[in-house]
């Protein structure tokens, strides 16, 4: 597999070093803003391969990124805002996707694109529009973490592990988002938690990136780990199902957007959604944070060759 | 974490064999009646256990268990049956345990003991009775196993990962067991496959133990990943869900009674039963289940004392 | 990767279900004797696997093993001798090779073939004699449980991970072999065990096999963990030195002779030896091993048509 | 396993998060000069854990730390020069060391203590001396690090995986490193280069964290490997051998120093330490080291009290 991340700033830098530890890359291809500080980290994860599978990571340009089998895209055009205000960050991405994302898939038009980027869902419709490459080859890492971070304060509450509860977060990954309770469950019994305090949890869960980047100024562990159990998932073929943000034909009245929902995802990307349980108020919800993904978005897509978006 | 294994025939070799393969015991004791021949495997797995995590692996008798954290106890009366007709060999097995368990459970009274003898359900119920320890240290692997073949034969229909299916086979780890399709679900959405498509894969999971025995004489690798996913719940306390025998107290109306339902285990065996939605057939189909398993058991459970159980 | 095990014993069964363990292969044909018996462990496998990573199981004929990348023999003509007298059971096993090595070497030109059944120097030459391919594709498992079996015994003896022990036990993989101590180290210190002691431990390592079968009736775990450990080197192209009986051209004076040597074991099979450092009465005996390997195998390859080899 | 991490910058965020995608810990407690940051790393690798197995990351204050299995001391008084010149921070950091390492020694008496900060062999010295511990369980990450740098350079040079290279720096980790070439050896044979050509990759070697810290303005990936392979051989009890800076009695003449030599790491630290081959010219060389490493420590021990050592 080889494997190129686009932008190594904290998030990049955590992905390059849990696939060197899990040894899921043959290969990897670093390209950052700083040359030099790239060139230090291919050196440094280089040398850190040696203690579990050597891996040929080096640092490049969009060249050396020919014939990637994934590609994840990190890059912002500032890190002000990144963990702090996902929707304030979009103008400026979108012009700097602009420039990056075409020459990215001229190099690997077979690779799947994980977007990480903030506003993730818009950023990821606007990378497959500009990559001209099948929807199923570009999604984004979307609502997975806030459904981990959920699964994770639940797995506490209620003394199970975390892979044995089902709930998911679906729409946008940012505060329009919906935790689908109606049909959560716990190694297939239902949670048995106070609605309220339920309510309460995925809150928590929800602002958990804002209070991780108050802490500690950006989110980084998380996001990687996120991004990895999708890059293993397609460098294994694993048909693991997993809630990232993906295109939309008729989900629950939403087309033609990108949102989460749960997916399978294997070596081509996503292969297919699911259509997961929800009663009317979620429905609703979900609709509610359709539409303001789309409000971001659209000005940008309607205007493809501002450089501003 | 110390292992002891009880019976070292196809099931019980292929468990030690798994173990050291991926590195789950510091320590492991086989024993069995052929002193020879597990004094032969002991040196084998010990050589075997060189190529990954070197594992002290020694054959011995019961007093050699002292002190084991997990106990499984795969030992027959005789091998001729076990695969074929699981509840034939309840009455030697039976008077093979009052030999076995009681001294088992005085070398090692906070071990975890995990019951793979058929017919597990009555054998695990009686082991607990011999031990004198905590129902939630005796558990059986039950179900465990129908429950991935079901898993395995749906992923490859509905093109997921087998941990994506939430679906258990529940009741005895017999005819007479139950899959629940009522609560079935697919990452958390509806299966979406026609009601007789799924009861004619359901019965060729609960059969597919006696078409494994005919072809090949036995079963053995998927039975023994059944308990090495038991012993790795157990060694990593890992609160994992899993559908296990233990014993019900008010489970659908069912009490006193050893079935195999969805469990979390973890360090000390089962923490806790989850009770699972079920229709009102599966609930009389789960009752049923539970008598056809009193009938084998009461009789030896009355009668203590005797060696034929 | 696709990988076929050819004979189903003890062996075959143990090297296919530590493969399924370790999620090496994506597929994998069992070609068997006995079909049914064929079918049941593949049966059993691909529900083992659905414990860990799902890998497709199927039994099948040579037919099924194209376009193989890893080809496991492990058939023999009988059972009767092998772990107990590894040459007698030459000639018969000549004879099944010449009609199994032409079709499968013909399936799978691209495979890397192990020999794995005894003797194996012998039969590892005339694998490669009978299949075409180039040399650095057929070698055998030789001494490579051997060398385990010695650095087990050692690193019990000196209290470090066998990993760390660097001795090799060369030559034919019988009573033949060296064991080569002039340049043994721990961790690249002298060893500082007595010679006498040390020879006695040689001793030990290679009368093991027979220890085993004489136990148990035949070896099973360690000779499966061993060729499972080459495997992984292929599949992972990971450059590994492993002692594998490989075609020598001027090793220590000896030419076109099959016989363990370190060797560097990656995608292709054998990339090439390494000219270990002996001393005089090393060189000796690793000639006379050589010799003795040698009337084994003239006979069968001045012969190729004869079905007695 | 209890692992605490002391000083929460590049190196210690590395060190953590690699621990929780190893899954070597089920309890890591962050100290931190800036506690709300560690906190935000806490939460972030709590998170990152919910993706494999959940581990339990706080962050706190010493007293936190009570009952450690490992402590990791990452703690510099200022990351200015950290990477660039170990030597100059040895005053500033040994100060910070008499805060330190009393209470964590009183909190955690039967840990081991792995001392990342430089310069190193100083610092592990003198964390011993405060301490109060047996001097096995007070070690330096030491030249560990430079020797796997040497290793990969060799292993693709060489065509081999780095572990079949048996060669070791050792001696100062900086610029008095001595390489034993005389009995460096790739899978028990000679390497086969050429001697200049060596003393160049070795030069590399030795200088590739000045190239790191150069490029990206610190080093922390491979350093945090190299910490982690240290910590798991304690967890595992795995009896490695590593190059780690430890207390030498009578080594080459060296005694009563702290530098790196090959040593067996298991449960309780430094188990014991290997005499390696060494030629005339590298005797000398490694003295000199000692020399070089003496000067820098002695000031400090002999004046205990001193706040700027």
């Amino acid at each position: 597999v080889k494997l190129s991340i686009i932008g190594m700033g904290h998030v990049g830098q955590a992905i390059a070093f849990a696939a060197v530890i899990k040894g899921l890359a043959d290969e990897m291809v670093l390209v950052g803003r700083r040359a030099d500080s790239a060139t230090g980290d291919a050196m440094d994860l280089r040398h850190a391969s040696c203690f579990s599978t050597p891996v040929e990571v080096r640092s490049g340009t969009i060249a050396d990124t020919q014939g990637s089998n994934v590609v994840v895209v990190t890059a912002a055009a500032s890190t002000d805002f990144d963990s702090c205000d996902r929707r304030r960050s979009g103008a400026p991405n979108a012009a700097l996707f602009r420039q990056l994302i075409p020459p990215l898939a001229k190099a690997s038009p077979a690779a799947v694109f994980i977007i990480v980027t903030n506003p993730v869902d818009a950023l990821t419709r606007l990378a497959q529009h500009l990559s001209g490459l099948p929807p199923n080859q570009v999604l984004g890492t979307g609502t997975l973490l806030d459904t981990l971070r959920l699964r994770a304060l639940l797995a506490r509450r209620v003394g199970v592990h975390p892979h044995d509860l089902r709930i998911y977060i679906l729409g946008e990954h940012g505060d329009s988002q919906v935790a689908v309770m109606s049909s959560a469950s716990v190694g297939g019994a239902p949670l048995g938690i106070d609605p309220l305090e339920l309510t309460a949890l995925a809150a928590e869960a929800r602002d958990a990136g804002y209070a991780v980047a108050k802490a500690k100024g950006y989110t980084s562990h998380a996001i990687a780990s996120a991004t990895m159990m999708i890059v293993e998932a397609i460098a294994k073929d694993a048909h693991v199902v997993l809630p990232v943000s993906t295109r939309l034909s008729g989900y629950c009245g939403v087309s033609e957007m990108w949102l989460s929902v749960p997916a399978i995802v294997g070596r081509g990307g996503v292969i297919r959604t699911l259509g997961i349980n929800m009663n009317e108020q979620e429905i609703a919800q979900f609709q509610r944070s359709a539409a303001a993904v789309d409000g971001l978005t659209l000005a940008w897509l309607s205007d493809p060759l501002s450089g501003k978006a």
